[in-house]
């Protein structure tokens, strides 16, 4: 490839979805779900080959900055963006793609999200390599698909259309249209179309998507201008107070909105998106479920991260680093220890923790989902 | 009553059935089950208005003294009777006996275990006073008699003979025998027989016990003979090295044995036993599934002690002093969460919490089941 490769790791997110050891100061990204290491590092250690240190960028929210760039100490400070707020992907996705036209104007960026979780990542690699390859070369939009397991609901969607090439050289295909979140019976449908799981990872040059920001997203395009006309030439990441305000000024302005809505959406509607299927053993963890899913488990269906000692005890996640568990007699039960709080639920209701990190706001116990947790003993 | 009373508290017990509250250094009657005072704390308070604290006595084992002491400070030092090792009932009843009998030659002395639950306190020192009464009138051992609620069949049982006397004037009947733990059908059979529940609270005066231990256990007569004479008429409570030594000498040799084998049942065959019924609420506290039945509990069915919110979880037990806990889609959980181990199980299975102590033991984790909790952190 002649463009050089950027990876962009997305790592804004808050946690509510792992309360109590996630916290609106340690979100998801920055947790230790599958082991010793953060999400957040896995993530980068993932694509670390692909463009090297000096071409891995993340873009943070100002709050987690500190975090993250501690997290991520073996890369260089001038590659943290910080947006200074969030507004979903959209604006995000622009600011980084502003950074990387400044330093290589032919650039191909790689989009990844901070949390997922990747088992194959030889397949991984080979799959982002594909998309950059396409990206390069077409002038397109590239999204990864992955192959669907079941016929899930709360995933998007991409409908793919024709073979990119008819003899069969590659494996990309035009994208018909995406599908958000669809109901049971539409994702049973669209499985059997050969749809694929849009996983929110992306390939393209960063000239060809703010080329489409300004077709499709005028009013982003124009903060984005201004926000390089001040920068004039020089990073983005630690910027000096007068373009720090100026950032800070223009991202009030831009709209809250996901780089699906934004952009990919409508230029999938004129035949500027291809997807390249990627079987990597992908998954969003989106759940503690998720989590157990993806663990490795004993011989009863337990995966553990601590120690634990389980009479008759089957299908349960427990995470508990700091303290000795016993389960005695349970099933598919979930036990999340932390310092300050313990959770205790039915694995198969653990996409509801997310309500009740408001009922634990609404019932004035904000202090058990902002903090980080060793604050408190 | 002409005869002075002594309430004799029976506090040596070992808990491994409320693990990981209870340890070896913190038996079940040192816990704070139902609020805020100990099971020991709540059984002095019952009857501290019977005899006055001059006439309380607790005997204890000689590991457990110095807690005991300090939770009881209310009571004078010469009412802690220390065991140097433990010997069942009968020795530590025995030597109870020796030392009321010192005080008080025609003393009636009520024995109560320490780590009893009950409900109606009135109800409970009146059925007391009344067989503290026929002790003294009749010169018998009285039972109390619980009556039975359900078929249990890990209780021993009082099979009753015909009322003590024929016009009704007093609710208290002979004993015909006794019945150890029987199996359901037999069990039902009790029930049927108008049977009760032995409570392992008695009363008679010293001396009656003391004739009828020289009668059936020789050998434990002898040695308390012998601790008799060593003490010439002094205290028991703190004794002088060379009493004590000679204590710890006759504990040595004395057989480990229950009142109920080594007295009461053969005492019953010879019609020496009377039973007064007693409805007051009752129960022996024996899991973590009799805690949750005992304790007050809101509309779903769960009892807590601690912070905690319980999103559709029903008929769950909470023991979480220190730290918030949240139940999700939970059904008949107990969770019981302590500075350095956490048990989480099923409360029908909380009979097990025993063996759970044991399988920690075996597999090395002793420090678990001997420390007080607060120690390891």
């Amino acid at each position: 490839m002649r463009q050089k490769l950027y990876s962009v790791i997305i790592a804004g997110g808050r946690g509510t979805r792992f309360w109590p050891l996630s916290r609106s100061r340690k979100p998801k990204q920055l947790l230790k779900l599958f082991g010793p290491k953060t999400l957040l590092d896995e993530t980068a250690e993932r694509v670390l080959s692909l463009g090297g240190s000096d071409r891995t960028l993340i873009v943070t929210v100002a709050e987690q900055l500190t975090a993250v760039r501690k997290e991520l100490s073996a890369l260089p400070r001038k590659n943290f963006l910080a947006e200074p707020e969030g507004k979903n992907t959209a604006p995000c996705i622009g600011l980084a793609a502003l950074e990387v036209i400044g330093r290589d104007p032919d650039a191909v960026m790689i989009i990844l999200p901070a949390d997922h979780w990747v088992s194959d990542v030889p397949a991984f690699r080979r799959t982002l390599k594909a998309a950059a390859e396409l990206a390069a070369r077409h002038d397109r939009l590239v999204t990864i698909g992955i192959q669907p397991a079941y016929p899930e609901t709360g995933y998007g969607y991409i409908v793919r259309g024709k073979p990119l090439t008819s003899d069969g050289t590659s494996d990309a295909y035009h994208v018909k249209r995406f599908k958000e979140k669809p109901d049971t019976k539409i994702a049973r449908q669209l499985l059997r179309q050969g749809s694929l799981w849009n996983a929110g990872i992306f390939a393209w040059k960063a000239s060809t998507l703010l080329a489409l920001i300004e077709r499709y997203q005028p009013a982003i395009h124009k903060s984005l201008e201004k926000i390089a006309r001040a920068a004039g030439g020089k990073s983005l990441a630690t910027p000096a107070p007068r373009l720090g305000s100026v950032i800070a000024r223009e991202y009030k302005k831009m709209p809250s909105i996901s780089i699906d809505h934004a952009i990919l959406e409508r230029a999938g509607g004129e035949g500027r998106v291809l997807t390249v299927p990627g079987q990597f053993g992908w998954s969003d963890v989106g759940s503690w479920a998720a989590v157990h899913q993806m663990s490795p488990r004993d011989t009863d269906g337990n995966a553990a991260n601590g120690n634990w000692l389980g009479i008759d005890s089957k299908e349960c996640l427990i995470h508990a680093p700091d303290r000795l568990v016993v389960l005695l007699g349970m099933r598919n039960a979930f036990i999340v220890d932390t310092p300050d709080a313990l959770l205790v639920g039915d694995l198969k209701r653990s996409q509801e923790v997310r309500d009740l990190v408001d009922a634990l706001n609404k019932r004035g116990q904000r202090s058990y989902t902002i903090d980080e947790t060793g604050s408190r003993r």
